[in-house]
């Protein structure tokens, strides 16, 4: 067994690496001036890999990567392999909300079996119909209780979770397990030709605790901006914005500081700045299992 | 039959629905902030589509635009697809020039194969072993006798067609004899152990004549502005430089110009300013052919 870390996941493969005693494949990446990638092994493989590529932005060179990737594994006679995707990109495009949609994640769902994979890790992948696409050879973790635990070194004030809608409640209601918390979830009206949110029906007593709000992913943050602008007019002591996937599109950072955030917590799905949790310790869990059933 | 004309390939595909009597299939066309490709279809397809779309900068985003568009096109039922891809990325890693390599252009071979295409139609793909990995369902058809054409209507004086290098004399071949013109190539030595072009082995009689430059792809320039300078030197008279594929990265024009090119040739399988020859009469007659084979 080998590891193998792909360009987008260098911080999380090496913290990986430590948990695991695999060793590394190592390979030459490079990107030509017009645009193309290019790899080349300089170490031998094994009969089986444990490939961790993330699908972050940019999303479509990182898939791409992936393909090539998997190609070299296979040439060279891997017979198993693992794919960890921390990040999985088009995983939001998981159905047809409209007639003539394309649904995007069976794309890259159906461009995967071409070099069959044996084993899927996925982290946190938004929606239960994504994994339907990869058959039972996906697994799902999540990066909750990692965030839960990360929380506590916080001195947290009379804290509740809340999610900022009913779907992301979930992901609260485990957060609000291991800090031991009240978790509670943002219910909105919608304008339903315009699709404009109109109001928030709920009230939350939340003056002077802290308020950890979590979702899965945080993108342009158009949602925690709302959410933060409201909890500092109910009078919230700290607010939090936490997410396992911290995507921060455009000033979605800057954005969540000018509404009054104290502080932005992601994890290394998506490598940033941000990224003060790593997903390695789940990850190296599952595939200890994955392999035990092996 | 339909045509369907992706993102990449506006101009061409607007060219070729005049010279086909076929119906546009119409589609929505988005990104997401996140950068996220999303379509959408908007109005029915056929039992018969010919999808043309290039791909060209940025590669990895067409790439992954087309296979959404392929998936599209099966989830609604389409028969036979006949792809034309006039720009093929990746196919200048055709082959392991080096162990341990990964072959590119067969990735996306392997992938296209998942929507199982009846037909491939490319423009100069650079080498025959392009070709292999799509089997006896590709076409390749060149540009050249197009650009050959459009340079009959420059007042050429005692032209000399003039490939870059031995790869490309084929093209300057094809050029010469539309013109009724000379044709030759660069012959270079290398540095065995660096790579670096030594010297030009061949001496030119090119003084007071029209030197027509002619190379399947222009990249960086970097080729054809040595050949300008040199040919500059020999006392050239009007120096052009002319390809199928205009790729034109970061500095290739203005280096280019400032080398002593007169004009830039290139054609639509990659949009810009410089596609002054539009190769949708050559892709037409392709489509009819294959159509008529039918």
């Amino acid at each position: 067994m080998k590891l193998m870390i792909g360009p987008s996941s260098r911080g999380l493969g090496k913290r990986l690496s430590m948990l695991l005693p695999f060793d590394l494949i190592i390979f030459e990446w490079k990107v030509f001036p017009d645009g193309e990638s290019y790899f080349r092994l300089l170490s031998n493989v094994d009969d089986s890999v444990i490939l961790v590529h993330s699908l972050s932005p940019p999303q479509d060179k990182r898939v791409v990567e992936l393909f090539l990737l998997l190609k070299l594994l296979r040439d060279y006679k891997v017979r198993n392999i693992i794919l960890v995707v921390p990040y999985l990109a088009y995983m939001r495009q998981d159905k047809r909300f409209l007639d003539g949609e394309v649904v995007s994640i069976e794309v890259i769902a159906d461009l995967l079996k071409t070099y069959d994979i044996d084993r899927y890790v996925f982290v946190d992948v938004h929606s239960s119909e994504v994994l339907k696409f990869f058959g039972d050879r996906a697994v799902e973790l999540s990066a909750f209780p990692l965030i839960g635990d990360f929380l506590l070194k916080y001195q947290l004030v009379n804290p509740i979770i809340i999610a900022p809608d009913a779907k992301a409640f979930k992901y609260a209601e485990t957060v609000a397990k291991i800090i031991g918390a009240e978790s509670d979830y943002i219910v909105k009206r919608r304008d339903r030709s315009s699709g404009a949110v109109e109001s928030e029906l709920k009230e939350f007593n939340v003056t002077g605790r802290d308020v950890i709000l979590v979702d899965d992913i945080i993108s342009t943050g158009g949602t925690m901006v709302n959410a933060i602008k409201m909890f500092r007019e109910y009078g919230a002591n700290r607010i939090f914005a936490c997410c396992t996937h911290g995507l921060f599109i455009g000033n979605a950072v800057v954005n969540m500081f000018n509404a009054g955030v104290y502080d932005i917590i992601s994890t290394d799905t998506i490598e940033s700045y941000y990224s003060k949790v790593s997903v390695a310790p789940i990850i190296a869990s599952a595939i200890n299992l994955l392999l035990n059933k092996h």
